[in-house]
């Protein structure tokens, strides 16, 4: 009775080559402190916002939900909103932060493994050949990937990103990452939280890199971040105490139709509010709109080329994949109720450092 | 630097062919209602409870990590506590209740599809002759949990655990499952909950199936269940909605090690306490206790034969595996500083029935 469309499925981290180098060709790395896009007490909800359909959509969908005489009131525990990270809410280009996070570790991983200096593909990454690592092919890149995130103890992972946000510049805002998320989107995790919401993050990111900032970052704490999972292991060190050891395995592709199976097996529950931005976010929102009731389902479509970035169906190819939000999940968000989210039109601010 | 001891991995549920054999032979299945162990205004805390060194190690955890003038204080988001579920907060004897599920879930099973009735294990279990029942080797149980519990999508699961709980009942009480959860643990279930502890069910049964209940028994939501956890895939169904439907495939045996694994994966955090009480949940309660400031890690001891049941170490064999609840157990309780939980001694009543 059910038939599968075969969603197509990325690796964890959506690996882009040509994002990766430009990325790498400009990022110094500076010391620093971590920088926190905290929240911050608003006089009126989204007042980033311009008044347009997308703020009245939100402003309308808690309403519905939140008033007991509405036909649409959704109890307490039942209000769920789901974000997606990576340009939803913080920018993802020219790369994904923690693909930078992996290049930027082969140097140390390499300290304690001195056999790798020269195994590729770690000795075209350290030669700082940009036009050699640009040609890196994409099981390459997997590679890297599972060297630098895996292998460790969740405590000492935990200690390497921390240590990489403290120094990590964006190249182009050279600012941390984490002084990268979206006001706007800061404002409608708030907005929904002080109206009853759990908010959660459901990333194709890893979960373990997301949560390391995620309370810091979005007030949204690490049980409810949802995000591709690698397997751990429990073991005990030498002092015979516990320890959890990152495995290699990838136990959720938590991407595309990963997505509403991460948000049933962490949740157990169908969102009532769902936010993406590209066509890894597809089946979530189909999945949140499908419910009964009052839904929200929302696309951040990426249309500003001087304050941040336009790509997708903004930058006038109808079916470009310059990004990964193409035509035809434009078409469908058209045609489904979902609202597109103008970040040209709709919001006054792109970050919390901008007056 | 890590050396692994390979911990015994049991199946989700832990079969026990004699347990079931005897449950089965007693089950009537009689219509009724679901009935609820909902929590109860407490004029004191832990009301149910008998002064002792179990009542007061719970008291005084509390006091400690909630006083801010204390040098245990724990911040609110960090007050996770983690609960096991069969023998920790509803009776688990003579078989655990989701093993009966799965065999009462049979002939509506074969209905569905008729080719099973001559197929073993199938057959034999339609023929209700208990004996051939009892001797069913373990991988035929695993054939019945797999197709009991997979093949349909998530909200027919639902409703085929609903529709059980509403007409099963144990064979010793009579009672529907959900009105044995025991009393006490109730109690220090909302006491934690009063004093900003998150409480969650950390089970070696099947996430899905307990998730259908918690709220309503234990006031836990579904997302805070970690239990072993099926695959789902996302796909449509015939009308184009969304579906998501339970695989075969198992993603976390949460059980044992699987279960501070389970723990980080889906909350990311070590708990502050842990109660549990069997070898399946030694390796959670080390994990527990193994964190900086003040942990809490208990045992349930059934010793209490008139009021529920004695097996483990309170049966007076020193190296009884009746329970799972072995005596090395026992002894790692004593010498880490775990409290054990006497049901005998500690508990004025076991369930909330009982006057």
């Amino acid at each position: 009775m059910i038939t599968k469309r075969s969603a197509p499925r990325s690796t964890p981290n959506r690996l882009d080559r040509r994002s990766v180098l430009a990325s790498l060709a400009t990022l110094p790395a500076w010391p620093g402190l971590i920088g926190t896009a905290a929240a911050q007490a608003q006089t009126a909800p989204l007042a980033s916002w311009n008044d347009g359909p997308a703020r009245r959509a939100i402003l309308e969908f808690v309403r519905v939900t939140t008033d007991q005489a509405s036909p649409g009131f959704v109890p307490p525990e039942e209000r769920i909103a789901t974000f997606d990270q990576d340009g939803t809410l913080w920018v993802e280009q020219p790369a994904y932060a923690q693909l930078i996070y992996c290049f930027d570790r082969v140097p140390a991983l390499v300290k304690t493994k001195p056999e790798l200096a020269n195994v590729e593909p770690f000795k075209t990454v350290l030669s700082g050949n940009r036009e050699a690592i640009a040609k890196l092919p994409m099981d390459d890149m997997e590679k890297i990937a599972v060297a630098t995130l895996s292998g460790m103890s969740v405590g000492e992972f935990e200690s390497q990103v921390k240590a990489w946000l403290a120094t990590a510049r964006h190249p182009r805002w050279q600012r941390p990452y984490t002084e990268l998320s979206y006001q706007p989107m800061q404002e409608v995790l708030q907005y929904l939280r002080a109206n009853g919401y759990k908010t959660y993050i459901v990333t194709g990111g890893g979960q373990a890199f997301v949560r390391v900032f995620s309370e810091q970052v979005y007030g949204i704490p690490p049980e409810q971040v949802v995000g591709s999972m690698g397997g751990v292991s429990f073991g005990y060190g030498n002092d015979g105490k516990p320890v959890l050891t990152k495995d290699p395995k990838l136990l959720l592709n938590d991407d595309h139709a990963g997505k509403p199976e991460g948000i049933y097996l962490m949740i157990g529950r169908r969102p009532r509010a769902a936010f993406g931005n590209s066509i890894g976010d597809q089946q979530m929102l189909e999945y949140t709109k499908a419910g009964n009731g009052a839904r929200l389902s929302m696309l951040v479509l990426h249309d500003d080329a001087q304050r941040e970035y336009a790509y997708g169906p903004a930058n006038g190819l109808p079916d470009s994949r310059v990004g990964t939000f193409t035509q035809a999940l434009y078409d469908e968000a058209k045609s489904q109720g979902w609202s597109v989210i103008s970040m040209k039109n709709d919001w006054k601010r792109i970050f919390s450092f901008e007056q």
